[in-house]
């Protein structure tokens, strides 16, 4: 066992600290004067471009890309403490880097699984950071999380597919420069579970296509915009199909797999400054004659969330070591946990720092409500809580099937 | 022991419930569109004035006042079941039926504090409904749950009164109707700590007083606005200091109670709501081939959120019955635990409804966004949790006091 | 809505607390050291002869029984609060006063269905506290906690029924004075589901029947014992099948409604002794400088445990008014949700008091230990938990399902 | 990053884990079996020492020992996958292996501070399994939590040292094979904080020493015993103070780290075994007509048991991998924080599974109630949870305190 991080990973590590103190923390507050000023929850605001420059400028560009030749070519264990740091300004850092979801998880489908044309009219700005994409997955009407659910058709109509459904949660879609979407749906709603699937691309200006309305998360509208999408007889030809008809949920799982270790890792980040905040809050309010962090029931608060933030951390970063050594088949079930794991320790965390900023702590004056929203999201994201207990459970009894015993 | 509501509370319950059947959850929606469409949170939409109306029409008006010289005469036990049905519906029905906080506070302490210049020129407008108020005690500088913390200067010059600081969570002082500022700060700062504190009466337009900005629950900017408030400078004559120089502490004191079980009803109010929301989400959607209310981890959900409901409930009607019989002093420990119970029993409701509601629990296709937002203040407001639990173990603990003992 | 105690409750309460003080907590250590002498974990001690004599004289005994002919006469909410306070001295009062499980619920089930006979030959010395008795129910092979699930087959063989079956947590079997059990079987496993099961009464010392072993709670052997008792062939007469054949699970319903009651409060009565002992500890401890009471999270725990026997207890006073005034079946859900509440509640307190008393706490030197054990078993016996929350949500989501909506 | 184990530690885990199928499984009903039999709690059982022979001979003994000279020679991070194992049969492997505390850190004392005489006289018996040791700190009438509080004198009386005092929890002590006692107390009580206390060596039959009790744990008398050992004018000569007067409280840090990685990774070991019994349970019980491992509500705990198992063992993997490679006292927030999380998590764990496993569960049937008594008792040996979150605090708000800013 070798608990140190690499030295590739160490030096992005110092590299990218020093970006978020040089950069990304002042930014922050200029971020939000730019945007307040524009009065449009998804104005592209200038501070962003200077950041994205920056950090292309120091060699922090697209460091979740796992192919040297489109990226920094990390491992996901050395690429995850990197994620931590993004996460710990979330809204600013990812995206100044190039590493923000969905955009990340699109480019890795289309390096794997597009064309050359798609490599070159999509993935290539995708890289360059000039345009955004989204994911269409979720579906308004039906429990997503069991993904045979899903309802939008996909139906051949000679060489094309024509598409109609109805889509919520597609995040990006809304941003200035979104221009692409990766849409799943069924095929063939006859086929065997796992090949009634299949994602195609579709610009996000194809006929057909209206982006409905954005979504708020507990009050907040994204820059980003999480989109209801409707698609109305939407044309697409047979090219555009990733991978081949029916590969939509080989296709979901490959990209779930690192996805879930970013957003994990991000979470941990904003865990993290929490409980930095909730530290420095503590330290500098006084109540009844002592400074607040001289309660023995804050204390608690803060050591707990010290150890939960270790512990959540180790298991992200084994899932992590496990993709790269055994793949993400044999890992889902940390891949799994981890869903569960870091999106509730985060909450708790941030929720214990809320309370000990008091009023500030629900207002914008701290990032703090926003994190909140936010990593509730990852409750329900990519399936709920539920589901991956289900799986964990499933694979923990199976060797006690009373049919599997005979 | 008799657990059943009074007659006469049970009248207006079954005609408040009528009103809520007829006319508040109808107008929900009719809400959000004309909030949306005027483009301003603090907008006046004319659904609220005729809700209020046919409140009025109804007898369903001022039913928090217990002098039935201003309103309904109820006791607090009686009139706590008409808060928690308000509750279900937070953002119109107690404005409906002009029983909402803090304008409720304030009406009482005009009633039993203000001369007869502050009930003809404040107390009637708001007892009508026409116009709205704030009350100005909360500062950012400081932890104002410990109240010797305030820092609002309230210096007597000749027959007046020189008001400096910077007061937030100012709440109403957005709504374009609020007329009028309940103010507390500091007449005497060298006076026995609950005499330090005077509470005075400014209109919101004096000179010197400066709304600043409204802040944000979460992402929510609220109608009536929740505001910071800069006081520079502000004369304020001495005929408007309520109940004399030094009453600010006792005056505080006297509003706590009932503006506390009417926030714990409404609390429960909007657990119930969230629990039905959540039994009909689980009833109608299904996933793995069942209703999701079919499961048995779900079902947990669902038998302790109405466990715990019963359990919270009957705290407060006690602690309101203790208000009535033995008085608020006698009734401090049961008022601290509501504090406590009511709003962190509401959140774990309305968070376990989310949940089940999948994408759409966060955003605002559903009210649980906003409540859980909203519950979350009151684990802070009136002094968080930790103050509250600190008052009840201080009794708890003062009979094994060792110097009590000797 | 009136939450006080009734007169006659109130009389009870002050008699009862005045033998507690002045018997009862004295007996505890006399107790101990007269069953630690006899080497006998199920021998009798004579102070628990003259505990009992002295409660009879006081008037304070029977205190159960509903029905005046045999017992105090009280209803289920006047005699609520007397559990409560004998709960505080588990192992003593309940049995010093003739209350304690099982035989009050055997008092009560030969006073509604026992035959002249049964109550000449058991009820009267039951009353009288000269003998004790058992309840056969759970049996060790299934899961007891789905009633059609029982084993045990009670074979018509002309006017008699043979029995054979295995039972377990046959509580009271091992009492020096046990004489007699109330059996649990299946006279019909093809009847309706409800129909299927008897109850009928069979001497201990019945031929066929084996006391195998007294099982241990937590590594305690409890006086009364809880059996694991063998049925072989025990061949038991028509006349006494309870309330005719086929009637076990109504008689099962019957008697778990104020058993629920009495465990629950008994729970809450074990909480309250917990709390004072939990603050009496942390008084009289010092350290890092100052009492262990003047550490905020030790007063966040003592705040919470006040907090929470204070709605358990509501609610359990409140189901026990129900069961007064609407009857036992409309109180279910109330009933269901104490099954649930009360231990887990008095759980979470013991389980504090027993931090604060360091090592003591999970010795003898303090009943904090034995209370968590013995605590622990409510939240199985008579069901556990899981059973009890799928009852509460069937009614909560009776209105919602698919299929009552059309 | 590296999360295999290591070769050298994989070899040991493959034999441990065949010497435990083999032989410790089977002798668990065994022990029972001939302790009952002897009807002396602390009684020597015949299958001990048969368990122990077979531990030796193949190699399985003294793997605890860091040093070659004396044992396996392994790493903190590669014993601690074997104390896991151990764990599994807490009563059984930890003794037939020779790795059960205290012996091991009192083994660990003497190696490291003994004199050529301890080593002969105690260390070679201790290392060969022939004789057993105790040690005596923790004292029942102070908060031993903190040192400072220790009353136990130890007066210099010419070369020698005269004690007095009274402990208890002095595990091993009712052993029959214990014959020496490490015994902490004041020789100095004015000399500074950590130079006050000495450690010496003392024989359980010295006169002046007199075991007094032994102490149950809920209501088990363990084997070893946990007693409270009374010391009337014990003379020490001065050669039997370990590292010279005053280095007591040094000598107690140095064994802390090693005997909580151990106590952890037991405790992890125990959360394993009753996960797999809860899953066996689970699978093989039937209610409502399905096994109760299909309810989702069942399948919840399982998954949250798996995850909370891999972050703990996780982080005390790493808490001992930090002791291997840069010291206890860099290791010290990581070993604090195992301390509180690891005993937690198991006892949340065997919870689980007792509710599983229906009255069984809290019976002798299953090592469940047994399991979960001890674990209990981790939560307060070597300090209760409150004082490690203290530890951890303070380290985390270091940074933050106003005069180190300055």
């Amino acid at each position: 066992m070798e608990f140190a991080y690499s030295d590739r990973c160490l030096d992005f590590r110092e590299r990218l600290l020093a970006f978020m103190d040089e950069h990304i923390y002042p930014a922050e507050a200029v971020y939000a004067k730019q945007m307040v000023e524009s009065g449009d929850p998804h104005f592209d605001p200038p501070i962003m471009e200077e950041l994205k420059a920056e950090a292309k400028s120091r060699g922090l560009w697209n460091l979740f890309h796992p192919d040297p030749e489109y990226g920094a070519g990390l491992t996901n264990a050395d690429y995850a403490p990197l994620a931590e740091i993004m996460g710990r300004s979330a809204i600013l850092a990812p995206e100044a880097c190039n590493c923000s979801a969905p955009d990340t998880g699109n480019m890795e489908v289309f390096t794997r699984f597009g064309t050359d044309e798609h490599k070159e009219k999509w993935l290539e700005p995708l890289l360059d950071g000039t345009i955004r994409s989204a994911f269409a997955m979720t579906e308004p009407a039906v429990a997503s999380s069991d993904a045979t659910n899903i309802q939008m058709t996909m139906e051949a109509d000679g060489d094309d597919f024509v598409l109609n459904g109805r889509k919520w949660w597609t995040s990006n879609a809304l941003h200035p420069n979104c221009k692409v979407l990766i849409v799943m749906g069924k095929t063939d709603p006859n086929a065997s579970t796992y090949a009634q699937q299949s994602m195609m691309v579709v610009p996000i200006d194809a006929p057909g296509v209206t982006v409905v309305r954005g979504l708020p998360v507990f009050g907040y509208q994204d820059r980003e915009g999480h989109a209801e999408v409707l698609f109305e007889n939407v044309r697409v030809p047979g090219k555009d199909v990733l991978a081949g008809v029916g590969a939509g949920f080989m296709i979901g799982q490959a990209r779930l797999g690192p996805g879930r270790i970013h957003h994990c890792m991000r979470a941990i980040g904003m865990a993290e400054r929490a409980l930095e905040l909730m530290c420095e809050r503590a330290s500098s309010r006084v109540a009844f004659g002592k400074p607040v962090a001289a309660q023995s029931n804050i204390q608690d608060w803060i050591a707990e969330s010290r150890i939960d933030i270790e512990m959540a951390r180790l298991l992200t970063l084994k899932a992590a070591w496990l993709m790269d050594t055994v793949g993400n088949k044999e890992a889902r079930v940390e891949i799994a946990a981890i869903k569960v794991a870091a999106p509730n320790m985060a909450l708790r965390i941030v929720d214990r720092a809320i309370q000990v900023h008091g009023g500030g702590g629900v207002s914008d004056d701290f990032p703090l409500a926003s994190m909140y929203a936010h990593l509730r999201t990852l409750r329900l994201a990519d399936g709920p809580d539920e589901v991956h207990k289900r799986t964990i459970a499933r694979v923990e009894l199976a060797p006690y099937r009373q049919d599997a015993k005979k």
